[in-house]
């Protein structure tokens, strides 16, 4: 290709289908059924949060009756039996108000995945109908308000009583009361509790129970209290809640007992001897949350660019004088540089997020085998891919609010809800920076079969017993071959900067090199015989920095593969001058770390820079082709831009 | 000092009076008001915005009774003739609700500023007593849908009729409405409108005119129609409009005749000839509604970190297992992070607005000398300031949100508002990116007495013409001396990174080199005979990368000398330590280009990254008393983090 010659201008329809990929016929359904409700998908501005609450309810209703939410559970029940197609309709349905989006999450993916996944075949008989119909309405009560991020710590119990086969469950503490809980707020009949199990005295560590906290006449069980959330930043149309429970007893088989179950002894049971690694793989059942949020942060992001980059085109402002026109402000570089290297990057996590979805399928699908090494790479990614989809929408999200100006800040051109509804996808479904932190873990254990604690010290003691020889060694003679080979750049030419190898080679270079320091510095401190906690804590950036490497290769390899399985030669090469700029950008990001370590002459540096400037200048014709290819809906945008 | 001794604990009220400076008087005052309303000043989240546009009128009307929101205006008037604390008033206003803040903004600064600025005696004697008491409510009809930074290209039209002697107000099409008008969707009686003065036939470029746009009954005058922009992502208790002007007629005297009158026979007459001049002049003195965006900016910053900072050394997650507590997630290296350097550059920006409201002071009030220069150079930094600290803010109240986690996204926390609220502070009284580009203009032609046109073309051309010889001649010189003495740093020593003097000269050789390159690729361009605009268009990233470099070196001048304005010893090193970290991390964020330009080697800048780590950590046990320093009312922050 050479550097300047000008793009063929693509089908739309072409690029559209590439994207929809294996789901495009749950993607057209989805799209389909937003556009017949959308008069009760636009921004509820006007509304107050009790009646948006209302309608997201009336809308959740009508969503399930058309048997789209039930996708992802079983056929014996009512579902559809395929997780891949669940996915990518909760994708699709994030084109319209995020909190009926939610709301869904919390109903089918939170509750109804741990009664799925967490419980056998007597829950699943019991309530998987109702709960795909939404006739039963339930929560997820993980977190509490002194417990958010780190799971374990809960201090809600579940006290077994062998003389009547109950358990008692107990906030002992205000730290202690479930907090933030969907569907806890207003419609919630039922809950997944999460509390530190007691069983003959003996405390076995985190488990979930599914029990009652509204009567029929929505007033709490006795022994539950409720309180709700009051008005939050965004997602207005969900239901938050706090619980309290004082000595309510529910009966044995509540306890969702697919990795632990009480025996008829009043024993404790479960098939996972390890506690943290039965904690570990009962957490890793619920992963789906975490593609779904991702999912849908990067729908947010498309809906975003779409806007933001039909404005661009049709917004003018300023121009040579003399000129009829002024000139639209996409033609302007600092427009491009802001809102075109985002599409780029929303292309990269499309791509990444097709294969995790797939693989999500294969793992609890397709596959039979449960080869935990596999789940446990599965995991690793969707944390990873998590972080950088959402904090990306954030970043997306208000770069295009601003590239709208004024008209961006009006409530009907959506960005609004939008900034708001998804500000909290980078806290909730785990935290991005705790994420992350989890990734690093993954990366620093080679994915070796064993759980350790989540927490720094736990992770630092096994890293150092463990992985890090292997992986310094490793790192350690790839970079000197590397840094031989690289140091000086072979040239400054634009044609090897837009080398898709060179690309690859940096951003795996610049991983091995990460996770190799890392790796060392934890062990130099810890040889040393320092605080282990200090020694993780005085590396946490560099801990962050690792994870957030590693997935942005992953993104470049995922966006690399859509490009090569695209079989028209103009899509695929204007994908291929996005995948470029995707590259550079991320290169260019980081091109501080890249001259420190000797990858990047300056003027190499300088080079890429260029480069990047030159390939929005070239992407800037096709901009709204690349955003039309997301489909969304007309009669969900804004009227200024639409069609 | 030492880079690891730890620092003295200072004591509180010294910082804070340090903080407070000369307008201390005014800001202990507005702290009390704002106690005294704190219960209508709290998050408006259960309020329809129909009923918080009430409340907020409600308020403003308190406000005014008060005599703080007159403070700008002349004594004769009513005022009280001082602008310094008008401005510092404003600042601390800012911290209760922003929608009563803009709407302040609205009535006393852009409506009142331009009737007392553009307007003569005989305006001031008729409007301002009503106007300072909020009696009179009126607008600021300057931005047209279709023309937002675009100022001069205005549709709007004021043709004066000589038989009459009246103006005729026109809307020639839908793109010159005017949209987005604070104050018009409901209770602003008065406009300035912003229109193109046509006298004889000749048109005279864009003038102001003050004129009734609603009639005592509420209703719209003949020939005005309003419209009601509806519900926006943020400010929901200001009522923005759209007005249209169909052949309104309103009396000669209308014009703000202070830089333009009609003489009695008809003519146009005004003091300053150019008309490009002319436009800019008056322009130019409502340079305090840009800085008062800024303070309101920085007062949203500090109010974000109090609470965050707060909340983190409160807030426990993980730690060593075994250990009692959990560890307050600001002892976290990530933590600090986020925190620190944002709390750095806070502080950066208030020293460098105290310098910058003192000296709009002296323009407006204190000195009698119209220095045309010296208004130039305070617009420009009032410009940059002002686009630094908006971005500032949306990305510290992101930043600070995402740290408190799920509480972060309770509406009783705060950050809802905060983040909706400040958002529109990057786009209105100027989008900062059209500022930034007026502060490079600035730096490009030295501040010569001339004025271009804001168009990029003219830039271009004038910039070729007169100024880039001199910058390129000086910044060659000093690059090579510069080059020469520093291309081998002296030394990774930590004391030498912690030399107040090595971070002025890095930030001044980058300010140096920036703009020297600038103007040599401009020059370059147009010597080539290359189109102008796209030779603008090719360096616009270049252009803001110049204005920004710019106002950061300004910042750190402005830290250091309230550094050193610090009379206790423990304060002033604890300030020093902090102005530290914003001087090493201003450098880190950009030590991709420091790199480039053989200005810091891979190990000094590894060290530089090393040294911002270390100053975080010396830091964390006085966070809470830095901002603390602020001195919020404690009735004003969320309970969850009350003294």
């Amino acid at each position: 290709m050479s550097a300047t010659s000008p793009l063929s201008v693509v089908d739309a329809t072409a690029l559209r289908d590439h994207l929809d990929g294996e789901y495009a016929h749950v993607r057209r359904r989805v799209r389909a059924k937003l556009v017949e409700h959308a008069g009760l998908l636009d921004e509820p501005a006007e509304l107050s949060y009790h009646e948006h609450r209302r309608r997201v309810l009336e809308l959740l209703r009508a969503v399930a009756a058309s048997g789209d939410t039930g996708l992802g559970f079983p056929v014996e029940y009512g579902g559809g039996g395929d997780v891949g197609a669940s996915v990518a309709a909760f994708e699709t349905l994030a084109y319209g108000d995020l909190s009926l989006l939610v709301k869904a999450g919390v109903q089918f993916g939170l509750f109804g995945g741990a009664v799925l996944h967490l419980g056998t075949a007597r829950h699943h008989e019991k309530y998987l109908r109702r709960l795909i119909t939404a006739e039963l309405l339930g929560c997820f009560a993980m977190t509490e308000t002194g417990h958010g991020s780190n799971v374990q710590a809960l201090r809600t119990t579940a006290t077994y009583d062998h003389a009547t086969r109950e358990f008692v469950i107990d906030t002992p503490d205000e730290d202690a009361r479930k907090d933030y809980i969907g569907n806890a707020g207003l419609h919630g009949r039922m809950a997944v509790v999460f509390a530190q199990l007691v069983v003959g005295g003996e405390p076995r560590g985190v488990h979930a129970l599914l029990m009652s906290i509204r009567n029929a006449d929505g007033n709490p069980v006795r022994g539950v209290r409720i309180e709700d959330c009051g008005p939050k930043l965004g997602l207005g149309g969900v239901d938050n809640g706090r619980l309290w429970f004082d000595g309510v007893r529910v009966p044995a088989d509540a306890l969702l007992d697919r990795y632990a179950s009480i025996g008829e002894d009043g024993g404790y049971r479960s098939p996972i001897e390890n506690p943290d690694r039965r904690f570990f793989t009962m957490l890793g059942t619920l992963v789906q949350g975490r593609v779904s949020v991702g999912g849908a942060a990067l729908s947010a992001s498309k809906l975003a660019l779409t806007i933001a980059i039909r404005y661009g085109a049709r917004r003018r402002q300023f121009g040579p004088p003399g000129a009829e026109h002024e000139v639209p402000v996409l033609d302007y570089l600092a427009h491009q540089r802001r809102l075109l290297p985002r599409l780029a990057k929303t292309y990269a996590l499309h791509f990444a997020q097709g294969r995790l979805v797939s693989w999500l399928h294969e793992v609890f699908v397709a596959s039979d085998a449960h080869d935990e090494l596999d789940r446990r790479r599965l995991e690793a990614f969707a944390a990873g891919l998590k972080a950088l989809s959402t904090w990306h929408a954030t970043d997306t999200v208000q770069a295009c609010r601003e590239a709208c100006g004024g008209a961006g800040y009006l409530s009907v051109n959506r960005f609004a809800a939008l900034k708001a509804d998804t500000d909290v996808f980078t806290t909730f479904e785990g935290d991005n920076t705790v994420l992350l932190q989890l990734v690093a873990k993954g990366m620093l254990t080679q994915y070796r079969d064993d759980f350790g604690r989540l927490d720094p010290l736990g992770l630092v003691r096994f890293v150092v017993g463990q992985a890090v020889e292997t992986i310094v060694e490793r790192t350690s003679a790839r970079e000197i071959v590397e840094r031989l080979r690289d140091a000086v750049p072979g040239g400054d030419d634009e044609a090897g900067l837009l080398d898709r190898e060179y690309h690859l080679e940096l951003l795996r270079w610049r991983e091995e090199h990460v996770i190799g320091a890392l790796a060392r510095r934890l062990k130099r401190g810890v040889d040393a015989g320092d605080d282990p906690f200090e020694v993780f804590n005085s590396c946490q950036d560099h801990v962050l920095a690792a994870a957030r490497v590693h997935v942005e290769r992953l993104l470049l390899e995922d966006f690399d593969a859509g490009v090569r399985a695209c079989a028209d030669a103009p899509t695929a090469e204007l994908l291929d001058t996005l995948c470029s700029l995707f590259a550079l950008h991320t290169v260019e990001l980081d091109r501080g770390w890249f001259q420190e370590h000797g990858r990047l002459s300056g003027e190499r540096s300088k080079s890429i820079t260029a480069t990047v400037n030159e390939l929005c200048r070239r992407l800037r014709p096709h901009a709204e082709r690349l955003v039309d290819a997301f489909a969304i809906p007309e009669e969900l945008l804004p009227p200024l831009v639409r069609g």
